[in-house]
């Protein structure tokens, strides 16, 4: 039988960078390419604790079909938590439980956009939510990124040019893949630039905990007025990812047509995933907990970053200042073939992203690739870099 | 601020029937609105042990981001289950793991249709489903039922009628919400059908392990040797719904299509969930669980079609017979308000669920309402089909 698709999964191909990335499941590789958050920050004895404790007290709670909106202690307990330490959410808004921040992404623009609808969006940014906005037939246009965040100037552009936007996605804190943190001058002009155009703001914010150097920053949400955000958070990166839990805050009007949204999808998010991570927030002490992992990521980021000093900058090879996150973003110097480079360090067993994985449109030039490093082992960090610096010093010519 | 929603999720309006199931969370009210299996019939010890033992033996396997074809030992396990026990998987066929059987229903629609196209579906049908196309913008046609399944001859005229047609939406084993079984020579009638017009068949099968009566039918997917067929399946029913662990099985091309899917919905599933699945059909005796079901459902519907049989049958209450799965599909004599009879029942405190939920034009004429006999308890459901028997009586003129 000949297959016949639909336009929207038809659009959706197979890039050149997914071979790269194929290698970087092959045990010989040191994979720098990854996005998974460091295995010995997860609170794994603490889980099965919790989770011994719930399938003996109400396993047929744990076990049964559940709400859609998510598990209402969880809820409650989310809700406390984001207006205690985030101000992030008001009376007019209302919280729900989804699998995983993705799915945030997911239910945003299937009740906003309509095909050929726009979204505005970083560019670069994370590669995931771009396939997700492209999985709805939208169009992307990307806005350039500046070391303090979005370029509000060409923003304010593109919201003059694009009638049919429906909303600007931003990953404010330590963006992937750039790393970059939006600042706070910054955070209120782009909130204001939606105020004024009246076009809703996806704020996602998966690494915001993870921060290793700097002061935190009010999210975009907490500024919210308006009813403007949507904001998505998860535990991927805090608890567990595997677990797939996540919460979007949003006003109840655009929360309300997202559950429907989410019925549709999956009838609603694991519920022993739900009720571990509500008790993990209840009976342990949530901020000990990731002020650990601050001292985790601290050590992997300081360990990367001083390598890369040692190795790549003296070749001419820059990167962005990493305040948190899992990224270092780093750029080549004009001249050398970026992709070449990442062929070549994956034939050296090394597994780096080009950066044009994460344009809006993939086939831009781009200088930049993104590496990570919360994933690696101390060691595979120092041997991998190494190597990379080894490439760089055949590739790039003394200036 | 003004919200503008996509015209897709503008056309989901709650409607008057999710008034009616509004009550069925009132713990004062016998509810047979729910689709819930029976707790009773969950292996809960079992999901301790199992879930205790791999947070001891494999935490970060089991709590780090894994692949969004699902875990590959689970994946392996049911190919060999749906091979050995029900030949309904082939050479050119793949299997993966996903949210529920809903996200197979989800995935499938996103792959195959654009908005517009029509999707041909059994009317009655699983309101679940329907609300997922629906939320495609695709256009319903419902084919009616007949007492052996759909009625052949509506579905090859429908074909005729609709060249875009994009697949057959088919529950074959005790329909949601009918009840009915679809017969071999129908089975293979619709299989002859989809081949001349090729034309993909959606078999969902959540409930084909829970057979009451009756000798087991080969599923669909088993006579499929044109590549056809999306085969949905699901542990909500035989394990445990909250987990959200189902399955599809699809030729690869198709299957490809729908892996990229996922990845933009919830990137993938809980894994702690799918590596309990699969460690519970290894370790323990999968069969003989389906057993200790089989004699839970038997004994449950019994008692639910004996209550029916001496207090809704003698006022002229019809239903269609039960060979398996959760529900009774019964009906109204003509010239009994079914709305009027579903609301009054609500105020004396039983919830049953008015068929019109259930067709593709929820404004059609409709008789019929459904009943579960898997949530309540025995005394619910003797108290509660004996309030319906009194309404009965004061509704329905003696004939």
């Amino acid at each position: 039988m000949n297959y016949t698709f639909s336009d929207r999964v038809s659009t959706l191909k197979p890039s050149v960078i997914r071979e790269i990335l194929k290698h970087s499941s092959d045990p010989s590789v040191i994979s720098f390419s990854a996005g998974n958050p460091a295995p010995e920050a997860f609170p794994t004895e603490e889980i099965a604790v919790l989770s011994a404790q719930i399938l003996k007290e109400n396993p047929i709670g744990a076990l049964q079909y559940s709400l859609t909106e998510g598990y209402p202690p969880l809820r409650d307990t989310l809700k406390e938590y984001m207006k205690t330490h985030h101000q992030a959410i008001r009376e007019f808004d209302e919280l729900i439980i989804t699998s995983g921040a993705q799915q945030v992404i997911d239910l945003a623009t299937k009740v906003l956009c309509n095909e050929g609808d726009v979204i505005l969006c970083e560019s670069p940014s994370f590669i995931g939510s771009l396939n997700t906005f492209r999985s709805y037939n939208v169009r992307l246009r990307g806005v350039p990124m500046e070391d303090d965040g979005m370029d509000l100037t060409a923003l304010e552009q593109a919201l003059k040019e694009e009638p049919n936007a429906k909303f600007i996605y931003t990953i404010p804190n330590f963006q992937n893949p750039s790393g970059i943190t939006m600042s706070l001058e910054k955070r209120k002009g782009l909130y204001q630039l939606a105020k004024q155009h009246q076009i809703i703001i996806l704020e996602d914010n998966p690494y915001g905990d993870l921060r290793v150097s700097g002061e935190p920053l009010p999210s975009i949400k907490s500024m919210d007025e308006d009813g403007l955000v949507i904001y998505a958070g998860t535990f991927s990166k805090v608890i567990s990812p595997g677990l797939r839990v996540g919460y979007a805050i949003a006003p109840q009007e655009l929360m309300q047509k997202m559950v429907v949204g989410k019925q549709c999808s999956d009838v609603h998010t694991n519920i022993l995933a739900q009720i571990i991570c509500d008790e993990y927030m209840k009976q342990y002490d949530y901020n000990a907990h990731l002020r650990r992992m601050k001292d985790i990521y601290t050590r992997k980021s300081s360990l990367m970053l001083g390598e890369i000093e040692k190795h790549l900058t003296p070749k001419g090879i820059t990167h962005k200042p990493v305040e948190g996150g899992l990224f270092v973003w780093c750029t080549l110097p004009d001249g050398v073939d970026m992709m070449e480079f990442c062929n070549r360090a994956v034939q050296r067993k090394v597994c780096v992203v080009p950066g044009s994985a994460f344009l809006t449109d993939e086939t831009a030039p781009c200088q930049s690739f993104r590496m990570n490093f919360s994933t690696p082992t101390d060691e595979q960090i120092v041997e991998g870099v190494e190597i990379l610096g080894q490439l760089a010093a055949e590739m790039i010519p003394e200036s």
